[in-house]
Order: structure tokens, then C-alpha cells, then sequence
């Protein structure tokens, strides 16, 4: 990617909202230069904030503070970021990647690989439940494990500590820019995360938190974990919401017990009753679930088979298109393989009559476990 | 069944060994009076007990004390107890129902119905686990529940106070006679529960405490249940015990979660975590486990099919042996319906071949759930 290109894409960071579209699949087919041409062209809110914007001061910015920005085509880029593009929506939130990170510190982000386990819940914790996280955190990032959280006040807060405290890694995923940390009372760890560990932000130098930030940036603490961990959470919680979008990208959702008398553990108690989380009461718990090696699942395709010898372009090209374990919609196959959506359609039916991919039954596709 | 065969029935429960035999069977299908002959003229350690054995000293001893003796062939008996003629032994004691029991108290046996739950622990019990032990009976006692437990030390006694609490009813199962309440430091309570509730015990009057009575015991407390709720325990707990009798029933265990802090509730949680008990954190949950009117399964049968119409005598004779839903040996079959071992097998797969009966794998059989 040349320099200008790599600039278009900060540019488009820095004027897309996050979260409400596919814009990360658009720039991959179309190039960041042409979608970037188009929006400056747009009579809309989003072409006027393009054609006001100076996205060399934003990268001067990035550079002078020593955050860097990442993107799909960058080394340090994370796969698992990827997911979201084949994920449902949480809540008004869509589930598009990411068009580009500022991150800050001296942990890669490609380094958490499947490594990352987040430890979400309640600010208003209790002293129970900050132990738990905090033992939880401690015990994972002894095995190896990055922990992942949102910096928050509370549980979150908790988790980062957890991790330091035993000179573990941890990466705080925030809803503003990385230059004005969140919240304030966490300034002290944060700092010190963001200097030796991890900050991450979809938003550029100098955004505030707002509300919508927090749950569009909680995809991206699901998605940048093997695994997301609930440690207290009451009824109406944030971190219910990061759970939602572990599930949406079918990431294991694990949660910590506690007394039936705290109402922090009501949403705990809750998952685990109807399944939607397993129970885990420690580290060793928690590596049980994600396995030997972090690994979740199996790969779809056989690495020693060859599924794809027999196939014309365009079947070769739809199938191709597909992400090792992401479901697509017809759309957004269409657009990566370069074929007309009709076209696009008629292949996916003839690669299913091989067994070589499936449809879920909401209109995405998925590339078949055992491909004949 | 005459006085002199329920005196027959009462030597019986003295003299044999609780747990250790398909005893109850016995008395069914042979009677009383020719088990009773049978074992006198035995020349074994239980004929020797049977042949010194003054069943009228027991009769007058337990009307004296105002106890009452029950057996199969009494109104006041709760047919979930012969569930345990086909449930599997748990430890080194046998499944079978118990030859007969005493009682004491103003509350009838079979009231139970489906409507008893048991809640069970460990006698050192945590502050929390006592406090969650007694909130949760008294939740279930005033919804109607009744509540079950062994009137021991710490989980036990909560739970029976619980239901008190609220004017509730309970029910204490005891391993010793029931003239000789233990432990003696729940004195009081036991002796509440005897005059006002029930106390149950398969020990006649005079019997002592002892350990394998415990383990005996705990299988009538799973049998009279129609769920099992564990509070706490550690992970060497005779609460365990209990589950795995209710386990053995196929009756549902419940758990109820704690701090993941405390190592007494490292039991609940493990079971939780293998799928062997659902989470519960309320009256109110275990009312929904256990269903609307506490029926834990749909009839097997359907009322208003008639399986029967087109079998020859020995099918019928054979079909009829079964009960409602408990499995049974090809042994205990053949014993019930009066036919030879051998003949049993033919007739048995003659019915599984018409799809009335299927046999479990494990040497048993039961009726099928869809007769065609």
C-alpha cells in the first residue's frame, strides 16, 4: 500500500462512524483512494466532514504523541478483527471491522492472536468482584494470556491491575482518542498501560467518549479476544453488551458465580442458567475452555484435500472470496469476488450442490466443514 | 394385608440391612410371611437375627412413642420410593426401596407427592451458604413446597429453620432411630419438626447413628425428593452423596453458586460446570426446573392409547410388571410377572420389536415413550 493510500485510510477512519457499515470490505475491493474519491464527492454529512478534513494533521498528530495507525494491510494487523465483518449487529451497532486502529504502547496487536481473553463487567463492582477479576486477570496473564478490557472504573479496572500486578500483558480498548485517556480516576493505569503494554482506539486524536462510542467500541474488545469473561454485571450492564457481541462473533462467553444475594451476579447467574455462558471459577478454567492452545476451532478446509481443482473462474473466484471461518452475505461475496450479485448467487448454489459451501438460512454463506 | 403379614413386614425391616437388596421386591411379589419363613430358617447372620428378633417389643415401642410404621401396601406410602427398585447403587449401597419405614409427625408421607424438594449441604456451612440455604427454603415452603432434608449441622438445619420460618412444611430424614434424634446439638428443631412435620427413618426405634446409615439414608432423601438442591460443599461432602443418588433416580440436581472465593462452594460449581446440576439462585428457579405443577416428566404412556390390546398373557404379564417410569432387570421382571427368566427375555423382545419396551444397555429395561 503506497503512503497516500495508507493516508486515504486514515482519512476514511477519521470521518466514517464506526460501526455502521462495511466500509473495511469496501476499501479491501474498491481501494481506499476510490472509496475515499467517492465520499468527497457525496452530498452528504459524511462528504462534507471528508472534504473539511486535513488528514495530514491527524497523522502529524499520531506521529508526535507516538501512536501509530493500523489497517487491514498493516503487519500488525489482528485476523480475528476481521470476524466482524460476517457478524450480526449488537443492538444499532453493524458489525463491520474496523477501517483502522490508533494504538499506542509496545505490545503488537497481532501478538494477541488467539491469545486475548477479555474481562468485562460492572463499574459499580464489588469488593468481591474485584477480587475475582483481579485473581482471574493475575492467573491468565501468568499462563500467557493477554487480557483485554476497556479501562474502565470497577471490573475492568480490576482486570488491567490483575495483569500488571503479576507483570503480565494487558490491552485497554478505549472509546475516545488515545490522547485523552477514560476515565480520568484511571489515569495512572492507563498512562502506564499505554506506555508498556496496549491502548487501542477506532477513533482518531482528540474524539471524547460519548455513549455510542462505548458500545461501538465493545465489538471490538470481543473481537479482539479468544474468549470474553463476565465477572459482575447487574441487569442493565455495558458489559451484557460485550457479551452480545462475543456471541455474535460465536466466541466463547464464559462468566464468573458469585453469592445469590449480590445483585451483580444476577446477570452472571443468568447466562450461565441459560447456557449462554459456561462457568469458569479460575484461570484454569478459563485456559480449559479455550484448549491447549487458545485454538477455537478446527479449520474448516482440509488443509491436504484440494476442494477447489474442479471449479470454473468465477466459482474459484466466489470461493475464494470466503474468509477461512466467516460467513458472508451474498452481497459482500459478490463485491470480493468481482462478480454481479445474480451471478454471484448462481455460483453459490452450484458450489453448494458440491458440498462446498452452506447457507446459514439468514442469508449469509459459509464455506462447508467437510468439502467433498 | 393382614396384621400378623404387617408385623412380618416390620421384622423384616429390622432384621435386614437397608441398601443392601432388592428386599421390598421380595416382600411384593413372594409376601411377607414366606420371605419372613424363609429367612428364620436361614442359616446366616440375618436368619440369626431374625430367629432373636421379638417383633411384638418393636410393634409396642413404636406405638408407644406415638411413631407409625409404613410399608409398599400402606396408604400413607409415596410411590417415588420405588423408584429406587431400578435405580443403580451409588457407593457400596444397593438401590433398592426400603422394606418399610417409620414415621412420626403430623404430616403424611405421601403428601410429598411431586411437591418435595431437598436441600442438602455441608454441616460446616459458610455463613452465606446457611443464609442462602434458609432463604431458599422458605421460598420454596411458601409456594407449597415441601422441604426435605437430613436435620444435620450447618446446610441441613437451615433449611428445615427456613421452612419453619415461614410456617412451611418440612420433612428430616433420620439414619438412627427416631426415638434418638441426631445430632443431639439440633435437639430442639428435630424435636419440632417430629411433633409438628415429619421425621422418617428405615432404622426401627433403638438404632444408633452410624456412618453406612448415613450413606443409606441419603438415598431415601433423593427418593423422597422430586429435586435435589445442593448449597455448599466441599469437595469431600456427603451432600455428593445425596446428588448422586438423585443422579441414580434421574431426578434433577440443582446447585446453587457462591463466591468463587470459597472452597465450599467448589462442589455446586463443578457441578454446574459439567452439566450435572442446573444453576439455581431462588425458589422461584427451582419451581421452574421442576415445572408447574412439579411433574418431572410427561406420562409415558399415552391414556389414551391402548399397547395392550393385542398381547398374549405372558406379554401382558410382563408389560404390566413394569411401573410408570423406573427401569428394571430382566430379573426383577421376571420375579414381578411370574415367568422364567428365559421366558422374560423372549417376551421382552417380542414387546421391543412392537416398540413397547427398550432396554436401556445396561441389562435393564423400561416401557418405551411412544408405543406404537
Amino acid at each position: 500500500m503506497r503512503n497516500d493510500e495508507a493516508l486515504d485510510v486514515m482519512a476514511l477512519a477519521c470521518v466514517l462512524e464506526p460501526g455502521q457499515g462495511q466500509w473495511a470490505l469496501a476499501v479491501e475491493v474498491e481501494g481506499a483512494g476510490a472509496v475515499w474519491q467517492r465520499l468527497l464527492a457525496e452530498d452528504t454529512p459524511v462528504g462534507e466532514r471528508a472534504r473539511r478534513l486535513d488528514v495530514s494533521v491527524v497523522a502529524r498528530e499520531t506521529a508526535a504523541r507516538g501512536f501509530r495507525f493500523v489497517h487491514r494491510g498493516s503487519d500488525e494487523w489482528l485476523s480475528g478483527l476481521d470476524d466482524l465483518d460476517g457478524a450480526r449487529g449488537v443492538a444499532d451497532i453493524h458489525g463491520g471491522s474496523p477501517v483502522g486502529l490508533w494504538l499506542a504502547g509496545r505490545l503488537r496487536l497481532d501478538e494477541l492472536g488467539a491469545s486475548g481473553v477479555a474481562i468485562v463487567g460492572a463499574r459499580a463492582a464489588t469488593e468481591y468482584g474485584v477480587t475475582a477479576a483481579s485473581e482471574l486477570a493475575a492467573g491468565l496473564a501468568e499462563a500467557g494470556t493477554v487480557v483485554i478490557s476497556g479501562g474502565a472504573y470497577g471490573i475492568d479496572a480490576a482486570a488491567h491491575r490483575g495483569a500488571l500486578a503479576v507483570d503480565g500483558a494487558t490491552v485497554a480498548v478505549m472509546a475516545c482518542g488515545l490522547d485523552g485517556l477514560y476515565p480520568s480516576g484511571n489515569d495512572a493505569l492507563l498512562r502506564r498501560i499505554r506506555s508498556e503494554h496496549l491502548v487501542v482506539s477506532e477513533y482518531p486524536p482528540g474524539s471524547r467518549p460519548a455513549r455510542h462510542r462505548f458500545l461501538t467500541r465493545n465489538r471490538l474488545i470481543a473481537a479482539l479476544s479468544s474468549a470474553t469473561v463476565i465477572v459482575e454485571a447487574a441487569s442493565r450492564s455495558g458489559a451484557k453488551n460485550t457479551v452480545a457481541w462475543a456471541q455474535a462473533l460465536g466466541r466463547p462467553v464464559l462468566a464468573i458465580p458469585g453469592p445469590v444475594t449480590s445483585a451483580l451476579s444476577v446477570t452472571p447467574h443468568r447466562l450461565i442458567r441459560d447456557a449462554e455462558a459456561a462457568l469458569v471459577t479460575s484461570a484454569a478454567d478459563v485456559l480449559a475452555e479455550l484448549g491447549p492452545l487458545g485454538v477455537l476451532q478446527p479449520p474448516l478446509v482440509d488443509p491436504h484435500g484440494r476442494p477447489t481443482d474442479d471449479l470454473d473462474p468465477a466459482e474459484l473466484a466466489v470461493r475464494e472470496a470466503f474468509p477461512a471461518r466467516r460467513p458472508l452475505s451474498v452481497d459482500e461475496l459478490a463485491l470480493l469476488a468481482g462478480v454481479a450479485i445474480g451471478e454471484c448467487l448462481g455460483v453459490l448454489s452450484s458450489l453448494s450442490a458440491r458440498g462446498q459451501v452452506e447457507p446459514l438460512g439468514d442469508g449469509r454463506w459459509r464455506l462447508a466443514k467437510a468439502p467433498t
